[in-house]
């Protein structure tokens, strides 16, 4: 399937041009991050965690939250929107009715469910360790079955979202461009400020190489475009 | 008040020491982004939607998005819960299960309602060009009325809130100090990546000077401090 909508809950509404329902468009800016925020209700009240996310093919995991303790109550699911935002620049324009941002992001609907399948839980749990660190897993001390257990991977499937961008020059109104007032775009981009060793390293302990690219000034939005899903 | 809680949904039950109430440390959190999630329920189906926010005193202000249209069907409010994240590094343990990411958050609930009063509707449109581009509001072609009807601001008084951050490096079981993985932190920042003029800049016009602290490779998160809330 290569369109995930528009459904009544994603179309883009206000503004639609800058909804985009293709699958790819949606991959695309899931996979540029890392943190989402997931929306859930109990008892009529939203809530809205952040959270460590990664996705798998057409299916998106993410790291138990609160919401796990009321989906152990609830096996059957729960409805959720999974929600990644982007912010790429700041947009200013002639008059303050025309300032904006550009971003990218993603809203999803779904049903969350536990991932209890060991095998496919023992898989989730290695793609959240090499989707942010290629390579680490295996340099790690095995997890436990303690730890297993302790460890809540909620995941959905993805079959509705959207993806709405914005991208480029300020729009303004057309007898306003004849003004001398000053319009452009900020950029803003997010990079490693650095990597320091934990104060507790045994004696000889160094830095491994699949650490290297995580160099200061390094552009954090490409090393995580590195880990290929499923 | 001094404290925003704990209430039965703002106290931070998982790994509590992370949790904070005072208003003060809520407020140093807010006052350092500017993109919230709002999440709000229709019809029993949770959304969330990424937008512009700013804090004035005990008040959060943010920019009208879906949620609007439901709104002005209901007058009295709806619940909201607004969350803030700021990622400030990846922390790397011996053990896959103690990985972990520092952060700042903010979770707030409250009843948001449209801001409609007049005066206090533009003080709050100006506080939303002031609160990123400080001297910029006066330099604009002023609002007029249709753009003061088409822009709906959202409002919520600040009354139950927690902050939960983590921050230093990571906490490995006992044991696992004496194995020779390597552990530590990567730290993330956010830069401007450059300030551009739009294409059609009328002939002569040139930068202002209240945009020239948005210099490349200038520390976002301090350009945000600078607004001072009433």
């Amino acid at each position: 399937m290569h369109k995930l909508g528009p459904t009544a809950r994603t179309k883009v509404k206000r503004l639609p041009k800058r909804g985009h329902y293709d699958r790819d468009v949606v991959n695309e800016v899931l996979d540029a991050g890392f943190i989402c925020h997931i929306g859930y209700v109990i008892d009529g009240q939203p809530y809205v965690t952040p959270t460590a996310y990664w996705r798998e093919g057409g299916h998106i995991y993410w790291h138990g939250s609160s919401a796990s303790r009321m989906l152990r109550a609830q096996k059957s699911g729960i409805p959720v929107c999974l929600t990644v935002t982007h912010i790429d620049g700041l947009v200013m324009a002639r008059s303050a009715f025309h300032h904006s941002i550009n971003y990218r992001s993603v809203m999803a609907f779904g049903t969350a469910s536990i991932v209890d399948e060991p095998k496919t839980k023992e898989a989730a749990m290695r793609a959240f360790v090499e989707r942010l660190y290629p390579g680490r897993w295996d340099t790690l001390r095995p997890v436990n079955k303690q730890e297993f257990k302790a460890t809540t991977i909620l995941g959905m499937e993805l079959t509705e979202a959207s993806a709405k961008i914005r991208i480029g020059n300020p729009v303004d109104d057309d007898e306003d461009y004849a003004l001398p007032i000053w319009a452009g775009v900020i950029g803003l981009k997010t990079l490693v400020a650095g990597i320091g060793d934990d104060a507790r390293l045994a004696p000889g302990t160094r830095k491994p190489s699949h650490l290297d690219s995580f160099a200061e000034d390094a552009d954090f939005g490409a090393l995580l475009k590195r880990y290929k899903s499923s």
